[in-house]
């Protein structure tokens, strides 16, 4: 497949000041993604970006040069600026792809983009998670065979309050008992979406092979398809750039 | 059918600056509209708000006693303030329903709960419209034949920035050319949404008997099939309170 | 709620050659169910039809006068004589609901409207099934908490081979480890349809409250809303019948 | 792009009876398809296949050596096999893309997939089409601009018995005065399914480069993104295969 440029954003807080979290991912979990990917497929161009940058490193020309973002967040969603999210909601509905992991759930750009609460239950007790694949031929979980155990997982239980998902990729079984929409896509625009469930950042989830394939394969079914600029301009067709002859009549309040 | 409580908004700008509006709805909009829903339905409870009112009218108790809430706007959408639609979209994911009018494609409580750009192409040129029903039996559509004509509209083109329709009721011809997905429904969270194109405020549109026909069977389709009212709370389950017993390991950020 | 007129069928074979089905369903599944509807509701109006009468039970009169149709099949599915599948589908189109229960999953009627394989993995060993509600303010699960417990049931697994629901109800934890998508709404024409994954006959499945309680919601959604008669009728338009003035021209097939 | 094996189907009847299509497509529309298919794109492998060959032309070995499959037919649906019909729609659930073109709307194949009438009104006058794309980045409107103008077609008009779009790619305006879904996008199973409107046999429509442009894009988007042969599989797992441990417990009637 072609070159694909991907850019992992990560708030980048707990790695810094939670101890258990530094020894799993001393760099932070962008950088262990990136280094996964980047050891998975060296056709990929991939950056990372963190909150502390200026604008959150996601800068207009970096987010143009984007295919595919990442999306890490969990104790500071309100920290990212509105106007940058409402940059990246522009590029999504242009067509730039967004994989959202985990405590993603509640980040600004996930719920700008579903409309929704994106609630859910949880509880974080370290037990076991198996994700089952919904749909064995899908492009997402290539690799995969019919499901992904995890020894050690924060719950996420549903109700989740998203809309209904156009595919439903993967499914959780928890020991605990509950039961989540854990693989999740959405088309916004020409933007395709992911929500991908696993990686609560004490377990070393994003060190497990299957999920890695998962995050590599979830960012080649989310590359631009098409593009198209100017998702957001209202164009007036004056009358008589109409496609028939017409005559303007009646009133007007513009 | 039951009782239903609606509550029908509008900005209510136009109709008291602009000579042609105000000689076609002389009490606003929302009075005609009203006065046609009490007209074809006496078990209804229909009240008003307003843009200039306190909480532009929609108080946390007013929204808690409506059902449906219809939405007009069109030149002030910017002038919502951001916690009333905070606060409407609550109620919409609690299971109120929202009918959203013409223009008000571009309101900030449609573009919330749509996470799209919501643009659109546009011509004032009162040329003539057809809307064609998809579905015949559609409960939008009770009372209407083929299509409603309307001799003098403005134009709405396709590309319309929307997700992806869950049921297509209306689709519009138009003297000049083009086309547009004038009736279309989602579900978001409990809520139902209706968006209806019709209504340029400078022809005479809400007074069209069909029209106000649509306009009734929208609210009783909207209305709440259940309600929760806990939407956005994202509930902790501790580990003995299970489903499956379980013992907590491994570490935590909590 | 008004009237409404349900019709029940059951395929009836496993109770009367199965000793254990025969002891809990002693008339016969759809006799429980019948009673358990009619216990809860005395505004219905609760039919039954089994494979062996003539028209299966099914015949014009009685789907014309049927708003909802429950179908319980397991065993004889490719008994279901084609012309009837027929007849039913075009109910459904019309705007009959339809509830298929269980192992009617592979039922001819239901593999039509989904269009899809319909298949799934499965396991009888009577182990524990939880099902989530995903939406507490759904219509369906009106008077149900949380989740449904249910002792010892089938299994069954993901992947399920059906369209994409457009409403998620329920979905399964299983005991052995499983998940699956137990409640799933789709609208066929003016139809709507709810598959229900509960109900192996060697556990009193149907004798449990909140089973009922479901089986009740589901009828009262799946009632019709509307009604098209002429849904498979392709209507020719003569060129002097358009609604915008044309000639007839260029050559023709017909 | 990669390598891509097409086989395009055609009942081919109206190009050997019927005087004026024969003048349009004297080698049938399959030919004309493929040839401008070729000519687009030397990297396509494409064949085609008519009703009149043993097995309609589309045996085991040539469906499974099918990327994407283009379908035509018109006036002989009823003369295909039901078996083939399985066949083809096995397929697809399996991975392998369907375009389904014109009055192939009524083919066996494409209503056994919808699950639904399928119907639509219809008038063979020779007027103007006018095709609006609804999103100008969806890839099957690669190097088309905001619409394709035809100068002459027969009408399809709404309501169109279908399932919901799950991607509104064109929408049609017709001079008469109606309108149409004119192309939509559905996934069943790991196949992708795109129907495009165009294409009656008395107008030259598929020598309009446009329209072979959407052709060439439809089938590079319905190409198999994944592969799952299994699909109509319903797997056992016993009970001492559970992915948790369990004890069998209950009755049978397996």
């Amino acid at each position: 497949m072609a070159h694909l440029r991907i850019t992992i954003w990560n708030e980048f807080v707990h790695e810094q000041n939670n101890k258990l979290v530094q020894s799993i991912y001393p760099d932070g979990i962008h950088a262990a993604i990136a280094a996964s990917l980047r050891a998975l497929d060296d056709r990929l161009e991939v950056r990372t970006a963190t909150l502390e940058e200026p604008d959150h490193g996601l800068s207009e020309k970096l987010l143009r040069d984007t295919d595919v973002l990442f999306w890490w967040g969990h104790c500071a969603h309100d920290k990212v600026a509105d106007a940058i999210v409402d940059r990246i909601q522009s590029r999504v509905l242009q067509g730039m792809g967004l994989v959202v992991l985990h405590s993603g759930h509640f980040s600004k750009i996930f719920k700008r983009l579903m409309g929704t609460s994106c609630a859910l239950k949880w509880r974080e007790a370290g037990e076991r998670e198996r994700l089952w694949v919904c749909n064995p031929g899908h492009p997402i979980v290539r690799g995969v065979e019919t499901c992904i155990d995890l020894e050690n997982t924060e719950m996420y239980g549903e109700p989740f309050g998203i809309p209904e998902p156009e595919e439903q990729v993967f499914l959780s079984w928890f020991e605990g008992g509950e039961v989540f929409r854990s693989g999740c896509c959405w088309r916004r625009g020409n933007g395709k979406i992911f929500y991908f469930r696993p990686g609560h950042e004490t377990y070393p989830i994003y060190h497990n092979p299957q999920i890695q394939r998962v995050l590599l394969n979830a960012a080649h079914w989310a590359r631009p398809e098409g593009h198209w600029d100017d998702v957001t301009k209202a164009a007036n067709v004056p009358a008589d750039k109409a496609r028939e002859p017409i005559q303007a009549k009646g009133g007007s309040v513009h």
